[in-house]
């Protein structure tokens, strides 16, 4: 099942995909909810990010080029980030370049959407926490990364993760492949093969710090490939059987004193 | 005014302190909120965190331990960090060292709390966007550091949060001492003097990043004088005006691997 949150003339709605558009539903995707009969045409909705997100945790390079790559010890302390729930836009949105740099890089991403409250579960139980997938961006702008070494303020201006279209609820995420285009150029297009820490690997470890909770994102790291990006470029991050997630980049329109 | 959330029997309730006790409200703090009528007495209820934040913002070392060591320059880009939600607990309650190391380090900091919606606001403005300020302690396991930097893991572990016993919404922030007491002897106790970015400058340029939103949490940085704690320790946490956040620290019960 795809769920997603659209609009149509200034309301917002959450839906289901089905073949004729979107059945509207309403309740909690995560525990109860239930159609309302409403149908609304693809056409005539604008979709928003399939869900507000409770958190938004990341994991720092997690991808090689070729399987003969992959480090033959795990890294003891993976390297997680959170970015500001702020940061979340939907589909087709503009991504804004912030003052003070002119370009920024894409990050075409896997994103794991927590389901259930887990804590200590093991890579075994992982998936039974999960309640699907989205396509994520995680935007990051290296200008503003701290020398000594610290994220936050690169990864956490407003409109820095694009997520969407649809949360798919079926999908194995052991067969997904990771992509995305810059002006219609393919510049990644990753499996699962090819990542450091498991998506079941990452979720286990964090759980074993700290409580995920339904609404959780988790980004699993970006293949080979990002790029940096500047104003007037257009970004579509694909997961064949999730969707498309496309997005354009635009210079911030009043240089604001920082 | 102070403000805080507290349980009776279970059940969970907001209020405010009032010289008999604490006054039920019910509403949104941040916007309409009205009194019951109920008022419960302090010795029948047990308060917890006074909020549970949107999201919760931390600065790096941000005190120095005289006025002539502030640097000439402020850092271009100051070391903020995020840390998660499901950290939180309030006055009272246990922080939990983690499987795999012995000593965390205690923190005592100023909190202030985002009452409005935040963007791009200047250093005058950020006063009229502050809803109130309690006290945090951010409550760190060195040993989860990344040794590239990163400090997330290290900052994100269930209770490693604690806020409280109170919301001050009428204090003026640049009279506050922030102070802390490791079993009964002084550890902490600065003025705002000895800040390296002020509160002020910290809200402002964080509104330049992200959209603030009211229940964001700022971590406003602590003092010289933290130090490592173990199994056992009390530390309290004391910003006259606003109260004083007492916690005791336990060893996790059970060794999980990681």
């Amino acid at each position: 099942m795809k769920f997603t949150r659209f609009t149509v003339d200034t309301i917002e709605y959450k839906g289901v995909l089905v073949e004729d558009g979107i059945r509207e539903i309403k309740g909690n995707i995560f525990a109860d909810w239930e159609y309302t009969g409403k149908v609304f045409s693809m056409d005539e909705v604008k979709l928003l990010a399939p869900l507000a997100p409770n958190q938004i945790i990341g994991i720092g390079a997690n991808y090689v080029a070729s399987p003969d790559e992959r480090p033959n010890e795990l890294p003891e302390i993976p390297v997680f980030f959170f970015k500001p729930i702020s940061s979340v836009i939907g589909p087709e949105d503009e991504i804004i370049i912030p003052a003070g740099c002119d370009t920024v890089k894409f990050e075409s991403e896997l994103a794991a959407v927590i389901g259930r409250k887990a804590k200590n579960i093991s890579e075994e139980q992982v998936f039974d926490y999960v309640f699907g997938y989205t396509v994520g961006n995680d935007v990051t702008a290296p200008a503003y990364f701290h020398e000594t070494g610290h994220w936050t303020i690169g990864k956490s201006f407003d409109t820095f993760t694009p997520l969407g279209p649809f949360i798919e609820t079926e999908i194995d995420p052991l067969s997904i492949r990771v992509k995305s285009r810059l002006n219609g150029e393919e510049k990644q297009n990753s499996g699962q093969e090819l990542m450091i820490i498991s998506t079941a690997k990452m979720i286990s470890y964090l759980s074993h710090v700290m409580t995920l909770q339904p609404g959780d994102v988790i980004l699993t790291g970006s293949p080979v490939g990002a790029e940096f990006v500047r104003a007037g470029d257009v970004i579509e991050c694909d997961i064949e059987g999730i969707g498309i997630l496309r997005n354009s980049f635009v210079k911030e329109a009043v240089s604001v004193d920082r």
